[in-house]
C-alpha cells in the first residue's frame, strides 16, 4: 500500500483509483452471482464468538434520531425524515374514530431518503464508470425499479457480529476527542489506535470497524452546519489496501461521508467509495453516532462488542436506514 | 384468570375490556414519566443471559420484504411501501450525472406507513376511551405531531434480549402447521405447547415472545388475500392474565393483528389491543416471518435465541418497521 | 389514412407503428428547442375566440376527486394520493399548536404519483425505440433528474383554449351513452360524431378535444375494477392521422389509457400512444370526469367552451395532476 | 372600520381580533351547511362578465415552480417538494422496461405540503379559539383523516371569475416596484392604488383581489432567504372590513402569508387570516407569481381579466397547489 499512496497525485484522481482498484479488488471472490461483497466475510463462527463478547448486556444504540431536525439540507433532493399521522390521541380522545367499545388509535407514514440519518450504502450505491459491484454494467443492476441484484434485502439477516470501535478523535486529539474539518486518517493512524487501545481492538476478518471521529460530537454542539456534505474528518483515500488486508466486513463512521472531505484530490467527489464499494464490495455505514459507545468503551477499556446492525430489507434498496446495537 | 374469561359475554365487550384492564394494568409501576412499560423488564441480566444462548452463530430475519408486494390494501391509508430512486445505475453508466472521474451513484427514497409490513406498535399506538399507557391523556400523548411523549425512540436501545418461540402452528395443527383463521388461542394452549416444546421454551420475565400461528404461511402460500385486517388465528383476549403474570417484555406475532380476529366480541375491534396496550404498557409486534425461525428451532428442539429487534428511532412514532434478527 | 389503417396487421406492430409515425411525425415543426409540441396551435387567437364562447358562466370541473377511493391498484407503483394532516382541528380545539391568541390551524401533505387520477401527460411520458418528442434521445431528456427538457412546467401558461367535447358514448350507444370496452373509436365514429352533434362540435386546429366514452359512468357505478389498466373502450390506433390532420392541441378521455384497450395489436401496450407523443408531440389527457359536462352540452346542444387545464408546473415533471374547468 | 383600526392596541390581539371578527363575520349568511364562503360570491352572470374582459388571449400563469429550489425551510414540517421518477428515459433507451415493440415510457411521483408553494388557503386552514368557519367546532371539522366538513374538493369547479390586480409595490415604491419587509398595507394604500391604476381596477363583489407586493421580485433576485415565513410586506389587519365591505371572494398575493409580517400585534401570529378565514370565509391565494401579470396590466393600462385558479379536488384538504391562470 505504501507504493499506492506515495504516488497519490491529486491532480489525477482517475488514475490513482484506477490502480486502487486493481489492487484491492474482490470481484469473483464470491463467485459471479454474488450480492453481499464482503458481508461474506461474517461467518457463523464469528457470530458466535461475537456473542461471546457480551460481559455487561448493555446495549446502546448507534443510530441518531430519525426527524425534521436532521442534517440533510436538501442536496440531490435528499431531505429530512417527514413523519406524519393518519390517526392521533387528539382524534380518539374526541371520539371521531369509529371505532367501537372505546378502543381508539394512532398510526403513522414517513416519507424520507433511505441515506438521510443513520444508514448503510448497500452496493448499488456507488459506480466505478458506469460498472457496479463484482464488474456488472450499473444499468443492468439499478434503474428506477431499484437494484435488481445486490438490493439491500440480500443483506437482511447477515450483518451481524463482531464490531470495534476505533475513536480516531480521542485517539489523535486526546484534548477535545473531535478531529478537525479535513482531517485525513491514514494507516499510521488506525494502527496507532488499535496499538494504543490495547488488544480488544485487533481488526481482522469479518469485523465490522467502527470509526469515531469526534465530528458529529461538533455537529451537536454546534449545530448542522455543513455536517451533510461539507468538510469534515474521515478516512484517506490511501487507507484502502489495509481496509482489504485485513478483510474487513463493513465499516462505518461518525460522518456524511465516511471519508475525509475536502477529497484528496483536486478535482474529486468520494474517491474511496469508488474503490470501495464497485471493487471491494464493501458495505458502508455513514451518520452513525458513536458517543456514548465510546464513553462505554473508554472506560471499560474493550472496544469489542456484539453489534447487530440490519437493514430493513427494502426490497431494491440501495441502502437502508437503520438502528445498530451495540451490546456489550 | 379463569374468573376472567369465565365471564366472558360476546355481547358485552366493554365491560369485559374494563375488567381485563383492570385486573392486569401496570400503571405506575414504573414511575409517572415511563415511556417503555413492559420493555422495562429486559434487563442488563437478561441481556448477557440471553447471548450466552447462541449456540450456531446462525443469524435469521425475521422481516418481511418491504415492497409493493406487500399485505396492504388501503385500509385506513395503510398502503404498501412506495420505493423510489433519486439517482440509478442507467444515468450513471450514461454519464448524466455530473461527477468528476468516473464515480455515478445511485439514492433512494422510501413512503411507507410506519405500520405497513413487520413492525413494533409503540405504546401510542392503541388507547383506552382516550387513554393511553400509563393513565396519561391521549391527547397530551400523541398529537398531528407525533407522539410527544412515548414515542418509539425511547425504545432505540432496549428490545435484545431473550427470545422464545412457541410454534403454535406446528402444535396445535401438526399436520400442516398452520392455524385456522379464527382460531383463538388460549392460555391452555400456549401452556401445552411450552410443555410440547420443553424446556427451552419456559416464558419467564424480560422475554421477548414470539408466537408462530402459520397464517403467513398460509399467505406466502395461497395470495395475501385478506391478511391485512381480514379473519386470522391470533391470541385470545383471555391471555391478557398469562401474559402479564408471566411478565413479558414484549410479544410478537406472524399476523397482521396479533390478536384472533373475527374479534371475540360481537361488535368488536382488537380488545386485547386495548387492554394490553395502555394498560399493561406492552409492545407488540406484527407481521414478523417466523417460518424460517420455526424450522431451525424444530430441527435443532431449541427455542430459545438472542432476539434483536432494535425500532428505528423515528422521533414520536407511534411504531416501527423493523428486521428483527434471531441469533441461534 | 385509409391506406394506413388498411395495411394495420395485428401481428406486427412495430411496422404499423413504424409507418404510422412517419406519417403524423411534427418533428422540427417548431423548431429543434420545442418543449410544447401541439399545444403551439392554441395561439392568442384561439383564446380569444373560446373566451368568447362563453355564454351562461357555468363552470364545470372535469376532474376525479383525488383520494384513497381512486381507481389504482399499484401497477407500477401507480398508487392511489395519500393525504396526511400536519396539524388538525382537533389539536388546535385542544389547544397543543402552541399558537398565541387563540389562533389554530390546519395543513397537509400529499404523496401521489402524477398520473394517478385526472391528468395530462406530458411530453416526456412516452418513447419510441428510446427516442423523445422531437427525435431527442430518451435518456437526454428523463433522468432520474426528471425531464430535463420537456417538463410540463414547459405548458404552465399554454393550455387554456377552445374546448370541444365529442361524446362517443351517447352517440354510438344511445340507450346507455357508454361504449362497452374494447370498442375502438375510428375516424368514422368520430365524424359522424361531429355530424350528429352539430356545428358547435367541429373540430380544428388548436382545438383541446373531449372524448366521452362513458366508462367513468360505468366505473363510478359498478366500482373501479380494472378502471386502472383493464379493457377499456378508446380512441383507435387509425385515428392517429385524423387527429393529426386536424392540428388538435390536446386530447383527453374519460378513460385510464386515452386508447382503447385491449390494444388493436396482438401483444401490444398502447400503440397510439408510440405515436402521438414522441412523433406527434401531443399532449393527451386522462381519466377526466365529461359527465356532468355531457349533460350540459347535450341539454344546450352545444359542445363547445373555454377550456382551462393548466398543469401544475411541477419541475421536470412528465405528467400533472389536473382539475380542468369548463366555463361554458 | 375607522373605529376599529383607531382602537387597535398593540399588546391586546385577542381583544382586537374579537372586534374585527365580530364586525366581518359572515357566519350564516349562507346557510348552516355551507362549505365555500365568500367563493359563493362569484355566480355565473360575475364569470359570463369575467370572460367578456378577455381582449388579447394572453394567457399568463401565476404560479411559481414546483420543485426543491422553493422557499420552504421545514417550519412545522412544510418542505419544498420532492419529486421523484418511477421510470426514466435512460430506462426506456436502455430497454429494461419489459415493454413490447419499443414503446418505453416514464412516470412520477410527487410528496410535497399542500402549503409549500402557490395555494389556496381552505376554509379549514385557521381556526380561532378552536372554532372554525361558519361557527362550527375545529374538532368536527378537520380531524387526521382531513376537513370532513369544507374541504378544498368544495370549491373544485367555482373558483374561475373576474380577476383585478392591485399592484401595491409599483404604486406605493414606483422606483423600484417594491414593499419594504414589514410595511403594512392600509385601506387608503388599496383605495388610492384603485384610483391610480384606474376604473379596470375597481374592486366589488365577487371580485378575486390580486395584491401585488415585489416582495417575490426581490426574493427572485437576492434568494429566498426567510421569505417563507420571515419579514414580509403584507395586508394590515385593519383591512379586514374593507375587504368585507367589497364583498371581494377571493385575495392572493406574492407572500408567504398575505398579511403582513412581523404582524401589528406585539405577540402575534397571523391575526387577519384569524379573522378572514373562520369569521368571514374568505379563500386566500397565498406565493403567486404577479410579476408577469403585473408587467402587462401596466404596459396595457388594464387591471382585470378573466382569472381561473381552480384547486385540485383533493378530498378533504385544507389547501390546494394551484396554477392560476390570468387570461387577458
Amino acid at each position: 500500500m505504501t507504493v499506492i499512496s506515495a504516488r497519490l497525485d491529486p491532480s489525477a484522481p482517475e488514475a490513482a483509483i484506477a490502480a486502487m482498484a486493481s489492487a484491492v479488488t474482490n470481484w469473483g471472490r464470491w463467485g459471479q452471482d454474488d450480492a453481499l461483497g464482503t458481508l461474506n466475510l461474517i461467518d457463523e463462527t464469528a457470530r458466535t464468538r461475537a456473542a461471546g463478547l457480551v460481559r455487561t448486556g448493555v446495549s446502546v444504540s448507534l443510530s441518531l434520531p430519525f426527524d425534521m431536525n436532521g442534517p440533510q439540507q436538501g442536496w440531490r433532493r435528499r431531505t429530512n425524515p417527514v413523519h406524519t399521522m393518519l390517526d392521533t390521541g387528539t382524534d380518539a380522545e374526541r371520539g371521531v374514530q369509529g371505532f367501537p367499545h372505546g378502543i381508539g388509535g394512532a398510526d403513522d407514514v414517513i416519507a424520507m431518503p433511505l441515506q438521510c440519518s443513520t444508514q448503510w450504502d448497500g452496493l448499488g450505491h456507488i459506480f466505478d464508470h458506469g460498472v457496479a459491484w463484482n464488474g456488472r454494467p450499473a444499468g443492468d443492476v439499478v434503474t428506477s425499479d431499484g437494484d435488481l441484484v445486490t438490493g439491500i434485502e440480500h443483506a437482511a439477516s447477515v450483518i451481524t457480529g463482531r464490531g470495534v470501535l476505533l475513536d480516531l478523535g480521542r485517539h489523535v486529539s486526546p484534548a477535545t476527542g473531535e478531529l478537525d474539518d479535513g482531517y485525513a486518517i491514514t494507516v499510521d493512524d488506525l494502527e496507532s489506535c488499535v496499538d494504543a487501545q490495547g488488544p480488544t481492538s485487533a481488526v481482522g476478518p469479518g469485523d465490522i470497524l467502527l470509526v469515531r471521529t469526534g465530528q458529529l460530537t461538533r455537529a451537536r454542539r454546534d449545530g448542522w452546519g455543513e455536517y451533510a456534505g461539507g468538510p469534515a474528518p474521515g478516512m484517506s483515500f490511501t487507507t484502502a489496501p489495509w481496509i482489504h488486508a485485513r478483510d474487513i466486513a463493513a465499516i462505518a463512521t461518525d460522518t456524511w461521508g465516511f471519508e475525509v472531505r475536502p477529497n484528496e484530490f483536486d478535482d474529486a467527489f468520494q474517491p474511496l467509495h469508488q474503490v470501495a464499494i464497485p471493487h471491494m464490495g464493501l458495505t458502508i455505514g455513514e451518520m452513525w453516532d458513536l458517543d456514548r459507545l465510546a464513553q462505554i468503551c473508554a472506560a471499560e477499556r474493550r472496544y469489542e462488542f456484539l453489534l447487530t446492525a440490519a437493514p430493513l430489507p427494502i426490497t431494491g434498496a440501495v441502502g437502508s436506514p437503520i438502528n445498530p446495537i451495540a451490546l456489550l
